[in-house]
């Protein structure tokens, strides 16, 4: 079985987060929460080409329709997201509340409020103390620096660290800012997650770019199967450094997706490990991206990786639900952490102490080959453990 | 919103579990298990009209491949089930030994092999100690006697009660018996769970009747989105109480199954409490089973009614992510233990102290209405606690 991993072409990361040429960020308590951050304004200093993906949940909150009509110009300058109220069921006045949150950034950016995406996290159904976020975001630009982590502080919710990190591409630098944590399988779209670079690229070829990177990156990541109402990913392009190759634009694009959503899926709420699960020899390309998500998202997989229990007979369990996926057991091949568990219909002699050893590491790799077809596909998850039941067990009181 | 629950025909159970006329069971240890019963023998005095459903796992254990084989002549006299090891990926040595199974279990009844069911149930992927069981079942029939728990006891894993009741149609009885616990996402069929009774009906006509209750009952059922390679539900009618009327029949054939869905959801791994979801206003019956099933799956729901947290646009989230169910935030409506928490496109006023109160409550009732249609469902599921967590992340090695 080909083992060969998608994350291969690794790019030429940056020790610690950079930014490209021209963009700045800065974070602040505006009292949405009781002391930590809970605003993050992210600025470049011209207008940026621009492109963006949306959750697919049919509830999306407020910034989510506002942001649809946002990107439509293909251009932004200016990122402003709060934590801590979602704006989410919030009807009417909850897109009023969304519109006045780029008013207040435009008018303190000096920049167009129509250039200005607007995003927020946390709980569902709640208004948005808005008059709190206008008062909070004056005096904000005095404090703009060029420090990435900073604007990933403001956005935590229940990650346990703030994700960014950045790659040369060229001349030109890609960085990558996200959240995670929980209500985490996004579709057609991601978490709350940006990509700001310095090179010359089209609106139109980013969003070309992007949807093809966020495929098989974001799209392939849950933590809960849960979908949020929030979920968003933008990319901007200020073009400082000048034009970059495209093929070497969109493989570093693509690689660091893939490692942004590894890192979520890591920092999964409750999580000790990533899962992360390759479906070889499908048929189709969609019955293999099926069976690889089927895979992270088996409750009885993520606690037997959190346990380091090695009931391997799950993983033919959660393929052969998967009632769509074209499969012969006699033909199927499961191997975890490098192991052969499972082939020619039963399961063969392994050494299943080794195996306990390797489970009870991070991350644990689950490869099943279906030996029917050429396609393949990577997901990323994560372990379930008692972490993700207390935090959300008293999530909205606490 | 009509709030009128599926379970309102009400059944005229027995306080206790009985037998219908003509049946009776036994359970031993055989030493599949350290003391623990592990083996359940189920006998007709007569040869019973039958029906089954069984798994749409694409990975089905021996037994179900088997089972499909002998159910086509419409005749069972036994049942045969083991715990422990559930025959699954076990290759022409598993069904050989399945084979095997019921052969011992013919000769030990005297009935014939090919009306003889046989079920596993337990790990998956270790081949099954058929000599254990073929040892074991020797003067089991000396054993057989009339009360249905003491048959439901042999087949428990996590269970942490035996599941079986009875109710009356006409002059004759239908009996319940079950397994459930983890593992548990029927599609087309259910965990294991037989149904006896003595009214007599066609086999033909049991089929259909038998499809309508799983329809409604265990095809609803969820405890954790995982679907068992050994799903089984049969019904045997042995004739002997004679005709009954089979509407009534009908009726207390699809109340019961729902009731024994609801036993198993309520006994899930860990599980604390009931959840149900009732989905109305549907455009089709499909999209209603589909939301009604996202709510009842979806992790940060069951966590949410474990803690009795209010965290109530959950419930948005988990309607919205199903992206084919036709929907409009402004149409939603939605009831938790009958107060209102959404309508009208946002959050109405309501009382968060009695919500809280309720749901500490068990079972927790979700109401959606969507306002598309006319079609609506109802599905069961559990809480995600820290049980559930405990009880998978080392259960092969326990």
């Amino acid at each position: 079985m080909n083992t060969r991993s998608l994350t291969e072409h690794s790019p030429d990361y940056h020790e610690r987060a950079v930014f490209p040429q021209g963009y700045t960020c800065a974070s602040r308590n505006v009292g949405l929460k009781p002391e930590a951050k809970d605003l993050s304004v992210f600025l470049s200093s011209v207008p940026a080409e621009a492109a963006a993906v949306f959750t697919r949940n049919r509830f999306p909150g407020a910034p989510v329709i506002l942001g649809r009509e946002t990107i439509r110009r293909g251009r932004l300058q200016a990122i402003v997201v709060n934590s801590k109220v979602s704006n989410v069921g919030t009807g009417e006045q909850g897109l009023l509340n969304a519109r006045r949150m780029t008013v207040a950034a435009a008018a303190e950016l000096g920049v167009r409020a129509d250039e200005v995406l607007v995003s927020s996290t946390g709980v569902i159904g709640k208004q948005l103390p808005i008059d709190l976020i206008e008062r909070g975001m004056v005096g904000i630009a005095n404090e703009l620096q060029s420090d990435p982590l900073v604007g990933a502080e403001g956005i935590m919710t229940t990650d346990t660290f703030p994700k960014a990190f950045s790659a040369r591409v060229g001349n030109a630098v890609i960085t990558w800012i996200a959240k995670g944590a929980g209500m985490i399988e996004p579709n057609m779209a991601t978490m709350l997650s940006w990509i700001f670079t310095d090179a010359k690229i089209e609106a139109a070829t980013l969003d070309r770019l992007l949807r093809e990177a966020v495929d098989v990156s974001f799209n392939m990541l849950s933590v809960d199967t849960d979908t949020s109402t929030s979920d968003t990913c933008a990319i901007l392009a200020n073009g400082l450094a000048g034009e970059v190759d495209e093929a070497e634009f969109a493989r570093v694009l693509r690689a660091g997706s893939i490692r942004m959503a590894e890192t979520i899926a890591h920092d999964g709420e409750g999580a000790t490990k990533l899962l992360r699960a390759t479906v070889e020899g499908a048929a189709t390309r969609d019955q293999a991206r099926t069976a690889a998500r089927a895979i992270i998202n088996s409750p009885l997989i993520k606690t037997m990786a959190f346990g380091a229990d090695p009931n391997v007979g799950r993983v033919l369990m959660a393929v052969g639900k998967c009632f769509d996926v074209e499969q012969d057991p006699a033909l199927t091949e499961v191997l975890i952490n490098g192991i052969r568990v499972f082939g020619d219909g039963s399961r063969p002699d392994y050494d299943e102490a080794a195996l306990r050893v390797l489970l009870a590491g991070d991350p644990v790799e689950i490869h099943v080959a279906l030996g029917k077809g050429d396609h393949s596909a990577t997901a990323f998850g994560c372990d379930l453990t008692h972490g993700y039941i207390d935090e959300n067990a008293a999530y909205y009181s606490s």
